[in-house]
């Protein structure tokens, strides 16, 4: 093979200083999840198609990677299909198996066919790699990692309040300020939508309003008119394009918007409720903020709706979002388990961090001390002192191949520079004779002679 | 969709303690790797088929799983193949893309794709998934983790040493004792055959040799002849069919035996290197052992080869090998590059692990405490306290539900009971007026009116 190899396009390799990277975000939302008392657990990354198929509506069964069934799979093609070259109809005649398009499909199927051995409520958390057949661009692949936490088993409205915590200790262990947590909730939608008179038109209501920041009111009635809502409803709505100022205040013109809908004042409770236990609980870091427009997976959530915008300073979308369903598992044939779950965007919250120079120093666990080879005998004796450096948990190594002349030495020297490995430790026949060491910091240049003690702790002082 | 859904067979859901114990042997390793100063990468899930195809065998090619081409993959299908019911032919046409069938290979095109960015040596170690169409059977998945650790770009012995100190660290780390490291050298074999005059036959006799532990001297001798071994050759070999004793002993009756061969010469004088300068660093808790039968992988390793055997009183088969190879990089174009790895078998020292009771009673994180839910006005008070618990690094939460009846009450206990969780905290209206928290131990029993901070200090001893 003479080309140069490459790897499908939307995928990705990540060198050490990256997985540091990553892992120290996932390190730092799976403690906090932990601490919170949710539990781990793992499933595979290919499914029965049948388990996936039909979950994510046609665009999302399109998306969906599936794989050639092994060995001879002709045998039980669909000849007909075939003929008909209709490649859509052939794919389950070739194929049973596909790879996991999000985390939460398996998860429900998870939660039914371990349902016996759950003790409910059952709060998981699942940090696993998804693959999406999407058309790759910036910040979009087609494997990344998503960071799911779920409770089934309880609408009680103290998981919404939990959750909301759980993003502030999250973003407060990354150090990051700004973040907004929006919510709304199903029901103030539906409501809103049974109020205007266009219950039937929930959807294009909601699309409309979430322009209302980048067109302008104006051009959101238009629209609004145009597909069909009455004027009549739209003037109702007049409250709405309002709707600044602290949560209390917003909820209190909800209220008069929704007076006539027993749904919507249901919604205007519970999200009473939660900012209630919010402001008495507090939040670290985090915003919580009323956001009416807020319509995501409309089809999906039946109460609370979550949205986590990054630092306005970062030009980037949201970087987290849940809100609570009322039938997970229901496609799985048991019914009545609500749930309400968050997630985190890895990928941006990576973006996020690196712009604002936020991952700490630290992250990248380096090698503390490379050791020159000077020869075998040095090595060996460089090795016994390794050996006790490494089980005082510093990360050391030695030069594998030996200097055989001057140009050699200077290669182990720039291959410590070129990983910017912080001290370099010489040892030739003299330190050998002496049973020391000669330690150099390879910032300030300086160099001494010292015990392999003096050796240790200095080391450790600089790391 | 009424049946139980279920998962594709040879794949396995993790629930919370199997992900704990799986994590607690990849921590382990991970910071063992680190310490002896590898680095990790990460590579996609799935790769060009033409990275992988090819690479191992037919018999690795059948077993790689191929992924569908996305949208109208038949425009392209190649009909005659289709026409012939050729499975084979048809899928280089409807497949673009494969699961990473081992780690090796995509480290391989890792390399070499990312060559000016690498200084070399390049140590790296990689923890992923990999596939493979194998018949499921006990202990042999389709979806398993593999564990490797390699350099590349230096000849160095002082790698094989260090890949010894390694398998000793990390399984003294995990408190497994009795664990053997076996080795051999590519060229003792390849001078071995020369010596008998079957150089041409060098699998076979291997093969044969192989089976001296379970068939006995005899039978091997017969299989050689059988496999058209000259009978003079055989004779030469006989201090071979007593090669116990020590490393050192070995090395001497190795020489006898390989003394007109300049390449087994060269495979002894590197064994005695790595013994010798194992011998003077110490194992702590494995053991060194020479093994002349040792040829996994022989068309792959041109060196050192390595396996690791557990500890005698489980039965089961390796749990580590690997060794060196002088050309990884060749099949994708980069001559030259000589390099050295191992690997961990992680399901197989998971099942050790469990056999003999080694994993760590603390190993699943649980929840620390639960705080009973006797209402709102409880729960927010007991939420404030949980909030401190969790700064505390206390794994703490709130049962969701609140108590409406006496039956509930229960069910909230049991829950903390069926959950293993240590400490219950009970919040009513009296705890609340005198700021106090009734704290019961689910193992004793017992039960006290504390402060936050004992409340706190009582926790914190226990965990």
């Amino acid at each position: 093979m003479a080309q140069k190899p490459s790897i499908p396009k939307g995928t990705r390799d990540f060198n050490p200083e990256q997985v540091a990277k990553r892992n120290y975000i996932f390190n730092t939302i799976r403690g906090i999840f932990e601490n919170f008392g949710f539990q781990p657990i793992e499933t595979p990354s290919f499914e029965n198609s049948e388990t996936l198929m039909g979950k994510y509506g046609d665009e999302g069964d399109r998306l969906i990677f599936k794989i050639l069934n092994s060995g001879d799979y002709l045998a039980k093609a669909n000849s007909e299909a075939y003929s008909l070259k209709d490649s859509n109809k052939l794919t389950s005649s070739i194929s049973e198996k596909a790879l996991r398009y999000d985390l939460t499909v398996p998860f429900a199927r998870y939660v039914v066919q371990h349902q016996n051995e759950i003790e409910f409520p059952f709060k998981r958390y699942q940090i696993q790699p998804v693959w999406r057949a999407d058309r790759p661009q910036k910040g979009r692949f087609r494997e990344f990692y998503q960071c799911d936490a779920d409770v089934v088993g309880s609408d009680s409205l103290w998981q919404e309040v939990e959750f909301i915590q759980l993003y502030d200790s999250v973003f407060t262990a990354l150090q990051l300020q700004g973040v907004t947590i929006k919510i709304n909730n199903r029901k103030i939608l539906s409501g809103i939508a049974e109020v205007i008179g266009a219950s039937d038109k929930l959807i294009d209501f909601t699309v409309a309003l979430d322009k209302l920041d980048k067109i302008g009111e104006e051009k959101v009635k238009q629209e609004m008119v145009d597909k069909g809502i009455p004027q009549s409803g739209i003037e109702k709505l007049q409250p709405l394009f309002s709707l600044s100022g602290n949560f209390e205040s917003q909820i209190e013109r909800l209220k008069t918007i929704l007076s006539t809908s027993e749904e919507g004042k249901k919604g205007i409770d519970e999200l009473a409720f939660i900012d209630n236990a919010v402001s008495q609980l507090g939040l670290t870091t985090a915003k919580l903020q009323l956001d009416v427009t807020l319509a995501r997976g409309l089809n999906y959530y039946t109460g609370a709706i979550f949205e986590v915008a990054a630092p306005k300073t970062v030009k980037i979308g949201s970087i987290g979002g849940g809100g609570r369903y009322d039938d997970l598992t229901g496609i799985f044939g048991m019914k009545n388990i609500s749930g309400v779950g968050i997630s985190f965007g890895l990928d941006r919250i990576y973006l996020v961090l690196e712009e604002l120079g936020l991952f700490p120093e630290t992250v990248n666990k380096n090698v503390e001390v490379l050791f020159i080879n000077f020869g075998d005998k040095e090595a060996l004796f460089s090795l016994k002192a390794i050996k006790q450096l490494r089980q005082q948990d510093i990360n050391a190594e030695l030069y594998p191949d030996k200097i055989t002349n001057g140009k050699h030495m200077r290669k182990q020297m720039n291959h410590a520079n070129n990983r910017n490995i912080p001290f370099v430790v010489l040892v030739g026949e003299e330190e050998i004779s002496s049973n020391t060491y000669t330690l150099k910091d390879m910032k300030t240049g300086e160099q001494q002679k010292v015990s392999l003690e003096v050796l240790i702790s200095a080391i450790k002082k600089k790391s």
